[in-house]
Protein backbone atom coordinates (compact mmCIF):
# COMPACT_ATOMS: atom_id res chain seq x y z
CA UNK A 1 0.00 0.00 0.00
CA UNK A 2 0.84 3.62 -0.53
CA UNK A 3 -0.34 4.75 2.77
CA UNK A 4 -2.06 3.05 5.18
CA UNK A 5 -5.15 4.44 7.97
CA UNK A 6 -5.77 1.96 10.70
CA UNK A 7 -8.72 1.95 13.31
CA UNK A 8 -9.38 -0.29 15.88
CA UNK A 9 -8.76 -3.84 13.70
CA UNK A 10 -9.87 -2.07 10.40
CA UNK A 11 -7.40 -0.64 7.88
CA UNK A 12 -7.17 1.03 3.91
CA UNK A 13 -5.75 4.12 2.61
CA UNK A 14 -5.97 6.90 5.27
CA UNK A 15 -8.23 9.02 3.02
CA UNK A 16 -10.87 6.17 2.62
CA UNK A 17 -11.18 5.48 6.52
CA UNK A 18 -14.05 6.52 8.88
CA UNK A 19 -14.28 6.86 12.73
CA UNK A 20 -17.51 6.86 14.63
CA UNK A 21 -18.56 10.59 15.45
CA UNK A 22 -18.68 9.63 19.22
CA UNK A 23 -14.67 8.71 19.53
CA UNK A 24 -13.79 11.64 22.40
CA UNK A 25 -10.84 12.46 20.00
CA UNK A 26 -13.97 14.16 17.86
CA UNK A 27 -15.15 16.45 20.99
CA UNK A 28 -12.63 16.80 23.42
CA UNK A 29 -9.14 16.08 21.72
CA UNK A 30 -8.84 13.46 24.52
CA UNK A 31 -6.13 11.60 23.43
CA UNK A 32 -2.32 11.09 23.19
CA UNK A 33 -0.19 10.83 20.24
CA UNK A 34 3.05 9.55 19.02
CA UNK A 35 5.23 9.94 16.24
CA UNK A 36 8.32 7.35 15.22
CA UNK A 37 10.34 7.25 11.55
CA UNK A 38 10.67 3.74 10.26
CA UNK A 39 13.64 2.63 7.62
CA UNK A 40 13.64 -0.67 6.39
CA UNK A 41 10.58 -1.12 8.56
CA UNK A 42 12.98 -0.56 11.76
CA UNK A 43 10.78 1.41 13.70
CA UNK A 44 13.27 3.80 15.72
CA UNK A 45 13.40 4.07 19.40
CA UNK A 46 9.76 2.47 19.60
CA UNK A 47 10.17 1.34 22.91
CA UNK A 48 10.64 4.79 24.21
CA UNK A 49 7.98 6.23 22.21
CA UNK A 50 5.09 3.41 23.55
CA UNK A 51 6.86 4.04 27.11
CA UNK A 52 5.96 7.59 27.00
CA UNK A 53 2.41 7.13 25.75
CA UNK A 54 1.66 4.50 28.31
CA UNK A 55 2.88 6.61 31.07
CA UNK A 56 0.56 9.54 29.40
CA UNK A 57 -2.56 6.61 29.20
CA UNK A 58 -2.22 6.44 33.00
CA UNK A 59 -2.08 9.96 33.80
CA UNK A 60 -5.18 10.38 32.22
CA UNK A 61 -6.94 7.26 33.55
CA UNK A 62 -6.97 5.50 29.73
CA UNK A 63 -7.87 1.42 30.07
CA UNK A 64 -5.21 0.66 27.30
CA UNK A 65 -6.85 -2.12 24.94
CA UNK A 66 -3.22 -3.73 24.65
CA UNK A 67 -0.68 -4.49 26.35
CA UNK A 68 2.76 -2.58 25.40
CA UNK A 69 4.52 -5.45 23.37
CA UNK A 70 1.50 -6.04 21.83
CA UNK A 71 1.50 -2.26 20.27
CA UNK A 72 4.69 -2.80 18.79
CA UNK A 73 3.78 -5.84 17.36
CA UNK A 74 0.64 -4.52 15.73
CA UNK A 75 2.55 -1.74 14.10
CA UNK A 76 5.42 -3.37 12.91
CA UNK A 77 3.06 -5.77 11.06
CA UNK A 78 1.23 -2.63 9.97
CA UNK A 79 4.56 -0.98 8.47
CA UNK A 80 5.04 -4.19 6.37
CA UNK A 81 1.78 -3.70 4.37
CA UNK A 82 3.45 -0.25 3.76
CA UNK A 83 5.91 -0.38 0.34
CA UNK A 84 7.70 2.53 0.85
CA UNK A 85 11.28 2.01 3.18
CA UNK A 86 11.19 5.55 4.64
CA UNK A 87 7.97 5.95 6.73
CA UNK A 88 6.64 8.36 9.18
CA UNK A 89 4.31 6.28 11.51
CA UNK A 90 2.13 8.34 13.26
CA UNK A 91 -0.15 6.34 16.33
CA UNK A 92 -3.02 7.81 18.75
CA UNK A 93 -4.90 6.77 21.44
CA UNK A 94 -8.06 8.34 22.44
CA UNK A 95 -10.01 7.42 25.63
CA UNK A 96 -13.31 5.90 23.88
CA UNK A 97 -16.69 6.46 22.33
CA UNK A 98 -19.57 7.14 23.92
CA UNK A 99 -22.41 9.83 23.85
CA UNK A 100 -20.67 13.05 24.33
CA UNK A 101 -20.23 13.49 28.01
CA UNK A 102 -17.33 15.53 29.70
CA UNK A 103 -17.29 12.93 32.28
CA UNK A 104 -17.39 9.48 30.92
CA UNK A 105 -20.65 8.03 32.08
CA UNK A 106 -19.08 4.24 31.63
CA UNK A 107 -16.23 2.09 31.44
CA UNK A 108 -14.28 2.65 28.31
CA UNK A 109 -11.77 1.49 26.31
CA UNK A 110 -9.01 3.13 24.55
CA UNK A 111 -9.84 3.32 21.14
CA UNK A 112 -6.58 2.90 18.55
CA UNK A 113 -5.88 5.22 15.50
CA UNK A 114 -2.33 4.69 13.09
CA UNK A 115 -1.22 6.14 10.23
CA UNK A 116 1.37 5.20 7.73
CA UNK A 117 3.33 7.36 5.09
CA UNK A 118 6.10 7.91 3.32
CA UNK A 119 8.66 9.72 4.23
CA UNK A 120 12.79 10.51 4.45
CA UNK A 121 13.99 11.29 8.05
CA UNK A 122 15.43 14.90 6.93
CA UNK A 123 18.71 14.81 7.41
CA UNK A 124 19.73 17.78 9.89
CA UNK A 125 22.63 19.72 7.99
CA UNK A 126 20.26 22.38 5.91
CA UNK A 127 20.47 25.04 8.97
CA UNK A 128 16.76 25.98 10.25
CA UNK A 129 14.84 29.25 9.62
CA UNK A 130 12.37 30.26 13.04
CA UNK A 131 9.94 32.69 14.74
CA UNK A 132 9.35 33.25 17.70
CA UNK A 133 5.89 33.02 19.26
CA UNK A 134 4.16 33.38 22.92
CA UNK A 135 3.50 29.84 24.00
CA UNK A 136 -0.05 30.30 25.51
CA UNK A 137 -0.50 26.63 25.64
CA UNK A 138 -2.44 24.82 28.70
CA UNK A 139 0.01 23.08 31.70
CA UNK A 140 -0.26 19.50 30.58
CA UNK A 141 2.55 20.34 27.68
CA UNK A 142 4.43 16.93 29.52
CA UNK A 143 1.92 15.00 28.24
CA UNK A 144 1.88 14.56 24.11
CA UNK A 145 -2.23 14.76 23.82
CA UNK A 146 -4.49 16.11 20.87
CA UNK A 147 -5.06 19.82 22.61
CA UNK A 148 -3.00 20.96 19.71
CA UNK A 149 -4.71 24.60 18.87
CA UNK A 150 -2.01 26.66 20.16
CA UNK A 151 0.65 24.40 18.14
CA UNK A 152 -1.71 24.28 14.99
CA UNK A 153 -1.76 28.72 15.48
CA UNK A 154 1.84 28.95 15.89
CA UNK A 155 2.67 26.79 12.57
CA UNK A 156 0.63 28.71 10.71
CA UNK A 157 2.33 32.00 11.70
CA UNK A 158 5.59 30.03 11.10
CA UNK A 159 4.27 29.10 7.50
CA UNK A 160 3.54 32.00 6.74
CA UNK A 161 6.39 33.69 7.99
CA UNK A 162 8.09 30.82 5.65
CA UNK A 163 9.99 29.63 8.70
CA UNK A 164 10.22 26.03 9.56
CA UNK A 165 9.33 25.89 13.05
CA UNK A 166 8.03 28.87 15.97
CA UNK A 167 9.39 28.87 19.24
CA UNK A 168 7.38 29.15 22.21
CA UNK A 169 8.24 31.65 25.08
CA UNK A 170 6.49 32.17 28.36
CA UNK A 171 7.49 36.26 29.38
CA UNK A 172 10.53 36.21 28.13
CA UNK A 173 11.54 32.05 28.72
CA UNK A 174 12.22 29.86 26.06
CA UNK A 175 10.06 26.84 26.47
CA UNK A 176 10.54 24.73 22.96
CA UNK A 177 8.98 24.85 19.53
CA UNK A 178 5.50 24.19 18.29
CA UNK A 179 6.96 20.16 17.51
CA UNK A 180 10.27 19.98 18.61
CA UNK A 181 12.37 20.78 21.99
CA UNK A 182 15.04 23.50 21.26
CA UNK A 183 18.50 23.58 22.90
CA UNK A 184 21.25 26.24 22.75
CA UNK A 185 25.36 25.81 22.65
CA UNK A 186 26.40 28.23 25.28
CA UNK A 187 29.69 30.47 24.43
CA UNK A 188 31.29 28.21 27.12
CA UNK A 189 30.58 25.09 25.26
CA UNK A 190 27.60 23.51 27.40
CA UNK A 191 24.33 22.58 26.18
CA UNK A 192 21.41 23.89 27.74
CA UNK A 193 17.82 23.02 27.45
CA UNK A 194 14.57 23.77 29.25
CA UNK A 195 13.95 21.16 32.46
CA UNK A 196 11.67 18.55 32.10
CA UNK A 197 8.48 19.88 33.89
CA UNK A 198 5.10 20.59 32.71
CA UNK A 199 5.87 23.04 30.40
CA UNK A 200 7.69 20.82 27.48
CA UNK A 201 7.15 17.65 26.27
CA UNK A 202 10.15 15.30 27.56
CA UNK A 203 11.12 14.47 23.90
CA UNK A 204 12.71 10.88 23.29
CA UNK A 205 15.80 12.58 20.99
CA UNK A 206 16.10 15.17 24.05
CA UNK A 207 16.67 12.30 25.88
CA UNK A 208 19.06 11.15 23.68
CA UNK A 209 20.89 14.37 23.23
CA UNK A 210 21.33 14.41 26.69
CA UNK A 211 23.04 11.01 26.94
CA UNK A 212 24.97 11.59 23.87
CA UNK A 213 26.04 14.97 25.51
CA UNK A 214 27.39 12.91 28.56
CA UNK A 215 29.45 10.27 26.01
CA UNK A 216 31.27 12.90 24.55
CA UNK A 217 31.81 14.71 27.43
CA UNK A 218 29.89 17.70 26.80
CA UNK A 219 28.30 19.48 29.77
CA UNK A 220 24.33 19.25 29.24
CA UNK A 221 22.38 21.59 31.61
CA UNK A 222 18.18 21.37 32.23
CA UNK A 223 17.49 24.82 33.15
CA UNK A 224 15.76 27.55 31.44
CA UNK A 225 16.91 30.30 29.23
CA UNK A 226 15.81 33.74 27.76
CA UNK A 227 15.25 35.26 24.64
CA UNK A 228 17.87 36.89 24.33
CA UNK A 229 20.19 34.32 26.03
CA UNK A 230 19.05 32.47 22.95
CA UNK A 231 19.59 35.13 20.85
CA UNK A 232 23.13 35.28 21.57
CA UNK A 233 24.04 31.65 22.20
CA UNK A 234 26.81 30.14 19.96
CA UNK A 235 24.38 27.75 18.60
CA UNK A 236 20.32 27.44 18.28
CA UNK A 237 19.51 23.80 17.36
CA UNK A 238 15.96 22.10 17.04
CA UNK A 239 16.19 18.49 18.69
CA UNK A 240 13.12 16.79 17.33
CA UNK A 241 12.32 12.75 16.15
CA UNK A 242 11.86 14.38 12.77
CA UNK A 243 15.64 15.61 12.33
CA UNK A 244 17.53 15.09 15.35
CA UNK A 245 19.98 17.50 15.96
CA UNK A 246 19.43 20.68 13.30
CA UNK A 247 21.06 23.62 14.36
CA UNK A 248 19.32 27.04 13.25
CA UNK A 249 20.54 30.19 10.70
CA UNK A 250 17.50 32.84 11.63
CA UNK A 251 15.03 33.74 14.25
CA UNK A 252 12.64 35.91 13.35
CA UNK A 253 14.63 37.67 10.51
CA UNK A 254 18.01 37.76 12.60
CA UNK A 255 20.89 36.16 11.68
CA UNK A 256 21.96 33.41 14.94
CA UNK A 257 24.24 30.50 15.89
CA UNK A 258 27.33 29.34 13.44
CA UNK A 259 29.47 29.57 16.10
CA UNK A 260 30.32 25.95 17.36
CA UNK A 261 29.72 24.35 14.16
CA UNK A 262 31.99 21.55 15.43
CA UNK A 263 30.03 20.52 18.26
CA UNK A 264 27.02 20.57 16.12
CA UNK A 265 28.73 18.34 13.92
CA UNK A 266 29.65 15.88 16.72
CA UNK A 267 26.39 15.92 18.50
CA UNK A 268 24.32 15.00 14.26
CA UNK A 269 26.77 12.43 14.17
CA UNK A 270 25.82 10.74 17.06
CA UNK A 271 21.85 11.46 16.84
CA UNK A 272 21.49 11.32 13.38
CA UNK A 273 24.37 8.70 12.93
CA UNK A 274 22.72 6.29 15.52
CA UNK A 275 19.12 6.32 13.30
CA UNK A 276 21.03 5.51 10.54
CA UNK A 277 22.76 2.52 12.21
CA UNK A 278 19.34 1.51 14.05
CA UNK A 279 17.99 0.64 10.64
CA UNK A 280 20.28 -0.61 8.48
CA UNK B 1 -35.95 10.12 15.01
CA UNK B 2 -34.89 9.59 18.51
CA UNK B 3 -31.26 11.04 18.21
CA UNK B 4 -29.81 12.68 15.14
CA UNK B 5 -25.44 13.10 13.95
CA UNK B 6 -25.43 15.11 11.12
CA UNK B 7 -21.95 15.58 9.32
CA UNK B 8 -21.62 17.96 6.26
CA UNK B 9 -25.02 16.68 4.64
CA UNK B 10 -25.15 13.27 5.80
CA UNK B 11 -27.41 12.14 8.84
CA UNK B 12 -28.28 9.19 10.77
CA UNK B 13 -28.71 8.17 14.51
CA UNK B 14 -25.44 9.50 16.17
CA UNK B 15 -24.23 6.13 16.90
CA UNK B 16 -24.51 4.83 13.25
CA UNK B 17 -22.49 8.32 11.91
CA UNK B 18 -18.57 8.03 10.75
CA UNK B 19 -16.57 11.49 10.05
CA UNK B 20 -13.44 11.27 8.00
CA UNK B 21 -10.19 10.24 9.98
CA UNK B 22 -8.42 13.11 8.68
CA UNK B 23 -10.87 15.69 9.79
CA UNK B 24 -8.64 18.16 11.78
CA UNK B 25 -10.73 17.63 14.50
CA UNK B 26 -9.43 14.36 15.35
CA UNK B 27 -5.88 15.08 15.11
CA UNK B 28 -5.61 18.63 16.89
CA UNK B 29 -9.32 19.85 18.67
CA UNK B 30 -8.96 21.95 15.50
CA UNK B 31 -12.54 22.96 16.07
CA UNK B 32 -15.27 25.02 17.73
CA UNK B 33 -18.60 24.45 19.08
CA UNK B 34 -21.69 25.63 20.79
CA UNK B 35 -24.70 23.80 22.74
CA UNK B 36 -28.24 25.50 22.85
CA UNK B 37 -31.56 24.12 24.54
CA UNK B 38 -34.44 23.62 22.19
CA UNK B 39 -37.69 23.24 23.30
CA UNK B 40 -41.16 23.24 20.76
CA UNK B 41 -38.02 22.98 18.13
CA UNK B 42 -37.51 26.42 19.57
CA UNK B 43 -33.71 26.84 19.92
CA UNK B 44 -33.16 29.33 22.33
CA UNK B 45 -30.56 32.57 21.96
CA UNK B 46 -29.59 30.80 18.70
CA UNK B 47 -28.35 34.38 17.02
CA UNK B 48 -26.02 34.59 19.87
CA UNK B 49 -24.77 31.26 20.10
CA UNK B 50 -23.94 31.76 16.33
CA UNK B 51 -22.46 35.08 16.52
CA UNK B 52 -19.71 33.59 19.20
CA UNK B 53 -19.09 30.91 16.78
CA UNK B 54 -18.24 32.96 13.71
CA UNK B 55 -16.34 35.48 15.56
CA UNK B 56 -14.44 32.59 16.81
CA UNK B 57 -13.73 30.93 13.29
CA UNK B 58 -12.98 34.61 12.10
CA UNK B 59 -10.14 34.51 14.77
CA UNK B 60 -9.15 31.04 14.02
CA UNK B 61 -9.04 31.43 10.23
CA UNK B 62 -11.68 29.30 9.17
CA UNK B 63 -13.30 29.49 6.21
CA UNK B 64 -16.94 28.73 6.95
CA UNK B 65 -18.93 26.69 4.10
CA UNK B 66 -22.15 28.55 4.66
CA UNK B 67 -23.90 31.66 5.53
CA UNK B 68 -24.78 32.74 9.54
CA UNK B 69 -28.55 32.77 8.38
CA UNK B 70 -28.19 29.07 6.74
CA UNK B 71 -26.77 27.52 9.63
CA UNK B 72 -29.61 28.95 11.79
CA UNK B 73 -32.10 27.46 9.11
CA UNK B 74 -29.80 24.21 8.51
CA UNK B 75 -30.63 23.60 12.48
CA UNK B 76 -33.75 24.34 12.55
CA UNK B 77 -34.55 22.07 9.69
CA UNK B 78 -32.64 19.15 11.57
CA UNK B 79 -34.50 19.79 15.10
CA UNK B 80 -37.93 18.75 13.31
CA UNK B 81 -36.35 15.40 12.73
CA UNK B 82 -35.90 14.43 15.94
CA UNK B 83 -39.31 13.82 17.72
CA UNK B 84 -38.97 15.01 21.68
CA UNK B 85 -39.95 18.51 22.28
CA UNK B 86 -37.46 18.78 24.59
CA UNK B 87 -33.77 18.84 22.86
CA UNK B 88 -29.82 19.47 23.37
CA UNK B 89 -28.57 20.73 19.74
CA UNK B 90 -25.07 20.13 19.67
CA UNK B 91 -23.03 21.55 16.72
CA UNK B 92 -19.26 22.35 16.04
CA UNK B 93 -17.03 23.09 12.75
CA UNK B 94 -13.91 21.89 12.22
CA UNK B 95 -11.06 23.68 10.20
CA UNK B 96 -11.16 21.04 7.19
CA UNK B 97 -9.73 17.43 6.52
CA UNK B 98 -6.89 17.39 4.86
CA UNK B 99 -3.65 14.75 5.41
CA UNK B 100 -1.85 15.33 9.05
CA UNK B 101 -0.22 18.39 8.90
CA UNK B 102 0.07 20.91 11.96
CA UNK B 103 -0.30 24.08 9.73
CA UNK B 104 -2.74 23.24 6.76
CA UNK B 105 -1.13 22.45 3.20
CA UNK B 106 -3.70 23.66 1.05
CA UNK B 107 -7.16 26.04 1.46
CA UNK B 108 -9.41 24.12 3.35
CA UNK B 109 -13.56 24.68 4.13
CA UNK B 110 -14.29 24.10 7.26
CA UNK B 111 -16.53 20.70 8.34
CA UNK B 112 -20.08 20.53 9.85
CA UNK B 113 -21.16 18.08 12.64
CA UNK B 114 -24.58 18.62 14.24
CA UNK B 115 -25.45 16.59 17.44
CA UNK B 116 -29.47 16.37 18.46
CA UNK B 117 -30.76 14.20 21.95
CA UNK B 118 -33.58 14.67 24.03
CA UNK B 119 -32.54 16.72 26.40
CA UNK B 120 -35.23 18.96 29.10
CA UNK B 121 -33.47 21.94 30.48
CA UNK B 122 -32.44 21.51 34.17
CA UNK B 123 -35.23 23.86 35.88
CA UNK B 124 -32.31 26.29 37.92
CA UNK B 125 -33.86 25.72 41.70
CA UNK B 126 -32.06 22.55 43.02
CA UNK B 127 -29.02 24.07 44.82
CA UNK B 128 -26.09 22.43 43.49
CA UNK B 129 -22.70 21.08 44.97
CA UNK B 130 -19.60 22.11 43.80
CA UNK B 131 -15.44 21.24 44.12
CA UNK B 132 -12.75 23.95 42.94
CA UNK B 133 -10.39 22.60 40.46
CA UNK B 134 -6.59 23.91 39.69
CA UNK B 135 -7.27 26.04 36.12
CA UNK B 136 -4.57 24.65 33.59
CA UNK B 137 -6.45 25.31 31.03
CA UNK B 138 -4.49 27.33 27.93
CA UNK B 139 -5.03 31.47 26.94
CA UNK B 140 -7.64 31.04 24.62
CA UNK B 141 -10.55 30.07 26.75
CA UNK B 142 -12.82 33.02 25.13
CA UNK B 143 -13.28 30.77 22.29
CA UNK B 144 -15.47 27.90 22.56
CA UNK B 145 -13.00 25.14 21.20
CA UNK B 146 -12.50 21.28 20.84
CA UNK B 147 -9.33 21.42 22.88
CA UNK B 148 -11.60 20.35 26.24
CA UNK B 149 -8.57 18.04 28.41
CA UNK B 150 -8.26 20.15 31.00
CA UNK B 151 -12.20 20.22 31.53
CA UNK B 152 -12.70 16.80 31.25
CA UNK B 153 -10.27 16.15 33.83
CA UNK B 154 -12.32 18.59 36.11
CA UNK B 155 -15.45 17.19 35.69
CA UNK B 156 -13.97 13.66 36.28
CA UNK B 157 -12.31 14.80 39.40
CA UNK B 158 -16.34 16.39 40.15
CA UNK B 159 -18.55 13.35 39.08
CA UNK B 160 -16.09 11.06 41.56
CA UNK B 161 -16.41 13.59 44.22
CA UNK B 162 -20.15 13.35 43.36
CA UNK B 163 -20.56 16.89 42.65
CA UNK B 164 -22.29 18.50 39.85
CA UNK B 165 -19.37 21.11 38.67
CA UNK B 166 -15.77 21.82 38.65
CA UNK B 167 -15.23 25.75 39.74
CA UNK B 168 -11.63 26.84 38.36
CA UNK B 169 -9.23 28.80 39.96
CA UNK B 170 -5.44 30.20 38.56
CA UNK B 171 -3.35 31.20 41.84
CA UNK B 172 -6.66 31.55 43.82
CA UNK B 173 -8.58 33.44 41.44
CA UNK B 174 -12.04 32.11 40.36
CA UNK B 175 -12.13 31.99 36.18
CA UNK B 176 -15.08 30.19 35.71
CA UNK B 177 -16.52 26.32 36.04
CA UNK B 178 -15.41 23.70 33.98
CA UNK B 179 -18.66 23.81 31.97
CA UNK B 180 -20.13 27.27 32.82
CA UNK B 181 -19.94 30.95 34.19
CA UNK B 182 -20.10 31.55 37.82
CA UNK B 183 -21.07 34.31 40.14
CA UNK B 184 -21.08 35.60 43.28
CA UNK B 185 -23.74 37.80 44.78
CA UNK B 186 -21.72 39.89 47.50
CA UNK B 187 -22.91 40.63 50.88
CA UNK B 188 -23.51 44.32 49.49
CA UNK B 189 -26.28 42.94 47.24
CA UNK B 190 -23.66 43.05 44.25
CA UNK B 191 -23.48 40.87 41.61
CA UNK B 192 -19.96 39.96 40.40
CA UNK B 193 -18.77 37.77 37.82
CA UNK B 194 -15.21 37.40 36.18
CA UNK B 195 -14.42 39.70 33.21
CA UNK B 196 -14.72 38.43 29.69
CA UNK B 197 -10.38 38.09 29.14
CA UNK B 198 -9.15 35.35 27.46
CA UNK B 199 -9.36 33.26 30.79
CA UNK B 200 -13.10 32.65 30.68
CA UNK B 201 -16.25 32.04 27.55
CA UNK B 202 -18.02 35.06 27.03
CA UNK B 203 -21.43 33.09 28.07
CA UNK B 204 -24.55 33.73 26.31
CA UNK B 205 -26.56 33.16 29.56
CA UNK B 206 -23.82 35.49 31.31
CA UNK B 207 -24.24 38.42 28.74
CA UNK B 208 -28.75 37.73 29.84
CA UNK B 209 -27.47 38.01 33.49
CA UNK B 210 -25.95 41.07 32.94
CA UNK B 211 -28.55 42.27 31.19
CA UNK B 212 -31.14 41.20 33.26
CA UNK B 213 -29.44 42.97 36.29
CA UNK B 214 -29.41 46.13 34.10
CA UNK B 215 -33.20 46.19 34.22
CA UNK B 216 -33.70 44.75 37.55
CA UNK B 217 -31.73 47.39 39.20
CA UNK B 218 -28.95 45.31 40.61
CA UNK B 219 -25.58 46.62 40.23
CA UNK B 220 -23.14 43.85 38.52
CA UNK B 221 -19.44 44.22 38.33
CA UNK B 222 -17.49 42.32 35.79
CA UNK B 223 -13.96 41.69 38.51
CA UNK B 224 -12.05 38.88 39.37
CA UNK B 225 -13.00 37.47 43.18
CA UNK B 226 -11.08 35.21 44.91
CA UNK B 227 -11.93 31.83 46.53
CA UNK B 228 -11.94 33.17 49.81
CA UNK B 229 -14.92 35.99 48.56
CA UNK B 230 -16.63 33.16 47.05
CA UNK B 231 -16.71 31.47 49.99
CA UNK B 232 -17.75 33.66 52.15
CA UNK B 233 -20.45 35.43 49.29
CA UNK B 234 -24.31 35.56 49.88
CA UNK B 235 -24.97 33.01 47.22
CA UNK B 236 -22.30 31.54 44.47
CA UNK B 237 -24.56 31.28 41.14
CA UNK B 238 -23.43 28.63 38.31
CA UNK B 239 -24.18 30.77 34.82
CA UNK B 240 -24.88 28.22 31.92
CA UNK B 241 -27.15 27.91 28.96
CA UNK B 242 -28.14 24.14 30.94
CA UNK B 243 -29.46 25.64 33.93
CA UNK B 244 -29.93 29.34 32.96
CA UNK B 245 -29.13 30.42 37.09
CA UNK B 246 -28.68 27.49 39.45
CA UNK B 247 -27.57 28.36 42.88
CA UNK B 248 -24.80 26.52 44.93
CA UNK B 249 -24.94 24.49 48.40
CA UNK B 250 -22.00 23.70 48.78
CA UNK B 251 -18.23 23.90 47.13
CA UNK B 252 -15.55 21.02 48.77
CA UNK B 253 -17.66 19.98 51.41
CA UNK B 254 -18.35 23.42 53.24
CA UNK B 255 -21.79 25.21 53.22
CA UNK B 256 -22.02 28.50 50.54
CA UNK B 257 -24.68 31.04 50.07
CA UNK B 258 -28.30 31.51 51.04
CA UNK B 259 -28.17 34.42 52.18
CA UNK B 260 -30.15 36.10 49.29
CA UNK B 261 -32.37 33.81 48.07
CA UNK B 262 -35.02 36.70 46.96
CA UNK B 263 -31.85 37.60 44.46
CA UNK B 264 -31.69 34.52 43.53
CA UNK B 265 -35.17 34.21 42.99
CA UNK B 266 -35.53 37.51 40.90
CA UNK B 267 -32.72 36.62 38.84
CA UNK B 268 -34.30 33.36 37.99
CA UNK B 269 -37.40 34.21 37.15
CA UNK B 270 -36.29 36.57 34.48
CA UNK B 271 -33.84 34.02 32.61
CA UNK B 272 -34.98 30.95 33.02
CA UNK B 273 -38.71 32.23 32.50
CA UNK B 274 -37.72 33.94 29.50
CA UNK B 275 -36.74 30.69 28.12
CA UNK B 276 -39.38 29.45 28.92
CA UNK B 277 -41.58 32.24 27.08
CA UNK B 278 -39.61 32.01 24.30
CA UNK B 279 -40.46 28.82 23.39
CA UNK B 280 -43.78 28.26 24.53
Amino acid sequence: MKDLGYYNGKYDRIENMYVPMNDRACFFGDGIFEVAYARNHKIYALSEHLDRMYDSAAMLGYNMPIRKDEFASLLYELSLKVDSPDQLIYWQVSRGTEMRSHAPQSELTANIWVTIREKVMMPPYERAKLITFPDTRFFHCNMKTLNLLPTVMASIAAKDAGADEAIFHRDGMVTECAHSNLCIIRKDGAVQTAPADKLILPGVTRAHMIRACAELGIPCIEENFTLEEMMNAAEVVIVTSGAQFRPVREIDGQSVGGGAPDLVAALQEKLYGNFLKETE
